[in-house]
């Protein structure tokens, strides 16, 4: 593995310099045609085979080893977020109101870093390596799923990713066997009551007060039904019922968010969210809309894929400490990919040690430690080639 | 009407007497057989013509006058509470945990007195006195409405009646046309959950989460759901959910109290509490038990009987000032007969000038100034005398 | 009275042509300048003494009788409303987004014809009647506090005023003595909890959780804290928490409105709900702001002055009945006026006998019989005219 | 360990014999006194040193073997519990009310079964087993605390135990690394409100609605203030406010449960719930006392010991699978020894592979499968005996 730790220090500067050139030019999920190109652009030159518009403006690109050997994913994502940037870095956002604030850039350099090395090693390399450039990863139905539909795993035997974390210092590699990132559901409800004379409340059906018991009487679902073992949010999120001081509500809408690791649970809570909407409706005998959208499938790495990545994550370069992470609530469209071939997908620290305190992902000052981008590209890097040694006699493509 | 005060007042000592003596041997409603037989032999002392065993304890006592005309019955009830007398005086209860805690000693010591004096009046009585003594006001059923399926209105034109007032200053006279005591309901709803391991509330519908809602949207009906206009109460009064610490409430029973003056808003809330039961357990998949037990009806006085009994109380010697009272949300099943005939019923003030504060009603230091009975006599007296003055030719015995 | 009766039915059409002049060009509250100048034009041909811009938009003039008595004021309101007119009446408003929905123009009209005829009978006048035009009645702090200030109740012995009402009959005269219209109280809360990720809810204090409580235990203060005989509205009106999907609200504000009749229930509520606020905030360990905003006082009519008016309405040509009305929620800035000096407010019916239904005050289609304005120009000029001649030797100006 | 398994074969019998014995007389826990002398007269025949009223009824047995090396107790719990017995076994309960429920009868036979054994291989034992027979599992402040301040763990190098699982198929070995069960802890909460008649709320201050809303409120705790990647349970599970219908409740008592793995939240809730409390009574202005109980600590696992039993009990003949168990929110005393000395405790599969479905723990018809006796006994000799190979020469005698 000399060879690719040591070709990736080697473009280190050029690997920042992409980093840099995606930061200040940020396009939103499912706008991103320049950096669909840039990315389509970069494999070219190197002589990759490259699939453009791939379920959108996802990008993939293959590259042949000499030797025989299973076919590899590793997977970056590059779109960027509606956040008005209030960083002070010299390659800040040129895109009024819309910044890379949670690291895609950082991923997508990455990852045509690795392809340059990795295409340096053509003689090493038993296999295929699919660079699969996903756009639209922070805004459902993301980009995933019509990469699949459009054929982006086809014949790939394992997928690898990793996500850049600004809160997790520099160094660490956190890895998770089974549920990693939730399920990020979303549920719209309108009460509909009748409105009135905010003097005369025997005419109504006081919409603001059937939204109160209901705000109530969501919170029963996480504190009495759902196993205390198991993890499960259900957020009310935003309550609107705007009228003058003097009218009574004739509707009310809330909408908020689930987040589960089971798909039984989350079945569950669906159901249970109308059960309760629906008693509380008929207290005041009013009647509601329902409205349950369902969000990125939990993220559920591989066991033996996952165990293969920590253990390697140890002796890659920069890496300090490797641990099991805990899942986290947020929800990730890596999860689509899990859904149809073995992988797994971790988290590379990003937290610089200068920094007391880092930024979230998210906020308009996010920043990473470029480091990390090294760090990250390695570790795919060495799981992919030593996938393919492990497995180079005994697979062929074959799909989970 | 001279003869009238004159006569009260002259035995206004042995009504004292009556009173004490019924004070000091109270019986409970619906026991009340040695009253019963006291006051049945008071007036046949007299030669009144007496029925006994009236739907149950109940005493009917008949004076005929000389002149025709029309039947006016006067009503005092006679049943005690179940109360542990605290006071001082040295007529104190006998019977242990019986109490006249309501002033009943005192409206029949007043009837009895009222009816001697007008025994010896009846070549002035134009028509027949009923003198009706009722027993069991305190516990439903009561015992005003089997007194009257015994026939105890028979023939009756116009019923009057008064309650002493502890509260009310001695010489204040209270009337009110309409309604002016509340029905007084019942309500009791068992909830039935599903109980289970406190640590487990996942296989659980936690029958004590589901009252606590319901109790919460109770308070709806009459915050919402009652004209501001009219008054009605809703009150939970009891909640029982026995448990070890660590077992999740198998049901829960809640058992309250319902005080309205209209009909329809009685209706109207008895059906809305099922509706709130209803939903509020949809909510967690329970099941309920709701009974609504309807106590008295309202009170609802006669306007033209009403405003003639206000008029005469001016002219009652000891009276000092007559008021329109507000309404009161405790029941009385006087109401009965107001349904049946015309009539009113009014208060007499029973608070002695040198009270700093009276006692409440059913309090087990209860007391009343005496000097009331003889006010409450000499209304009930001249509101008997002038009715069967004014209506001498013109009434036969008619029914409302 | 012949000849006022008379003289209103003579010029009837002239009444309903200014009625529906003011109709068809409304003028917002505190905005009313050409109505203004209108009404006192009216005045200033008939020769009465005008005093402009009272307190605002006001007009004063003055009708001075030929004999000494007393001084009467008569008053109208002449602002209008927000509303889009959707009625298909040919005087409809030609001013985009303002009506006449609440009968004012109709007030005014009255009063002008009444002074026209009152004009004509100098000689039977024994006293001064002021005609008291008052702006923005629709909108606190309304008009009535700013022209009293400006001295429009100087040397006033008693104020007599009505308002037509489109629910009630044509013919019907609606009086009551005491509380009227109810105290239109507004208030804002704002919930200041900690907002954040909807996926982790234990970071955050959630503003939605405490919003819904806190309309929950708003609701005991009518069904547990107020005397059930008093009569009391807290209604939340508004609730606005608006947020992403996803991101748990930092804050959320209520508004509403309070209405009560009495000022110690009043003085109750606005401490009640601060104490239902604290007390919820500190459950979840947030903060709030709160304001308690009065509206107009409680309207209260003298007694004296309520059946002498409402004695007077029998005999005014086209009242069929004159019933006393049970007093309504909503507010009234007339209210003011009886603070200063004796009088009534009354209500005259105003819904034709052609209609199934009115459409209620304040309804984009909401109208009168115009038949109305006579009923109500006679009714006050009636009571005008027989106050002072009642009054005329004994009163000089006095005010209460 | 062949010697081990075929000793435990061969008394097998005799296992169950003990067991069935101990079903049939079980004593509520403190006080097991004949249940301790049955314990001890067995290890003082086999020739034991035996300690009795160890911290109340407790007996500790100690086997020295021929050779030097650490000291391994084994702990079994031998209280019953007061429930009545409804099985139809033969050996069903003598003692009327009490009932081994839990499983108790079975884990004593276990350990004097292993003791008889392992007596009999002395020359292969390397160090001390001391037989840790605990009374008062059931009932807290239970048996453990008191038995360690009495020196049960004096010179005790590791500690190993294990509880019968009648849900757990035999054959099943359940481990756990770390927090295996919950602290069970308990709060009692009474709110002081002031009583009154139902018909008059506004003179109380109604304890029921406040215990409603309080209700209600305690259930953000779990739903919005613990991490939801942790596990937590607050339970209401008694209500208590009894009152006649008319009566508005004065007081209202809530008891319940708080379970949790972590100090932290467990201090959290113990905190927040007073919070809740407090602000609650402060939206009535109501008083309130709040107790908060601590029942056992969490039963925290030691890693090293937990991986090595389950590595072991691969080979213990019967054991069909080794699984990483959930833990559970049940308490269990356990928890303190693993305070004091390393070690592990662990669950043994006893649902018969006959039966549909078992009767829960603590329920009058819970049974076991006997055979688990055998399974138990092997896995915690085989523990007791390679845990001495493994530390023989590098151990002495040292506390954790």
């Amino acid at each position: 593995m000399d060879q690719l730790f040591k070709g990736l220090d080697d473009i280190y500067n050029e690997i920042v310099d992409i980093r840099r050139y995606l930061h200040q030019h940020p396009e939103l999920s499912f706008e991103e045609v320049n950096t669909a190109n840039y990315i389509a652009a970069y494999h070219e030159k190197l002589g990759h085979k490259v699939r453009k518009n791939v379920g959108g403006n996802g990008v993939l690109a293959y590259l042949e080893g000499d030797k025989p050997g299973p076919t590899v994913a590793v997977r970056a994502d590059f779109d960027a977020l509606p956040i008005h940037e209030q960083t002070d870095v010299p390659f800040k956002s040129v895109n009024e109101g819309v910044m890379h604030a949670c690291g895609h850039d950082g991923h997508t350099a990455t990852l045509l870093g690795l392809a340059k090395v990795l295409n340096g090693m053509k003689s090493e390399i038993e296999g295929t390596v699919v660079f699969l450039h996903q756009h639209a990863e922070e805004l459902p139905p993301g980009g995933a799923i019509a990469m699949i539909e459009d054929g982006c795993l086809n014949g790939v035997d394992v997928i690898f990713g990793t996500h850049l974390q600004a809160q997790m210092p520099l160094g660490e590699i956190g890895y998770r066997s089974g549920p990693l990132q939730a399920a990020p559901d979303r549920f719209d409800i309108t009460i509909q009551g009748k409105g009135g004379h905010g003097a005369a409340p025997h005419e109504t059906k006081d919409s603001i007060v059937i939204g109160g018991q209901l705000i109530g009487n969501l919170q029963q679902i996480v504190s009495r039904k759902v196993d205390p073992l198991e993890s499960a949010v259900v957020s009310v999120c935003a309550f609107e019922a705007k009228n003058p001081y003097n009218v009574i509500a004739d509707t009310a809408t809330l909408t908020g968010t689930v987040r589960t690791f089971k798909e039984e649970i989350r079945n569950f809570i669906e159901k249970e969210i109308e059960r309760v909407v629906k008693g509380t409706c008929i207290v005041s005998d009013a009647t509601y809309d329902y409205t349950y959208t369902r969000g990125y499938p939990t993220t559920v790495n591989h066991k033996e894929e996952t165990e293969f990545v920590a253990k390697l994550a140890h002796c890659v370069p920069g890496v300090e400490s490797v641990n099991e992470t805990p899942p986290i609530m947020g929800g990730e469209d890596f999860s689509y990919y899990l859904e149809k071939v073995k992988g797994t997908f971790f988290f590379t620290g990003a937290k610089s040690p200068d920094w007391k305190q880092a930024y979230p992902h998210h906020h308009p000052k996010f920043d990473i430690d470029e480091r990390s981008l090294l760090i990250a590209a390695k570790t795919l890097g060495v799981a992919t080639l030593q996938y393919m040694k492990n497995n180079a006699k005994t697979l062929s493509s074959q799909q989970v």
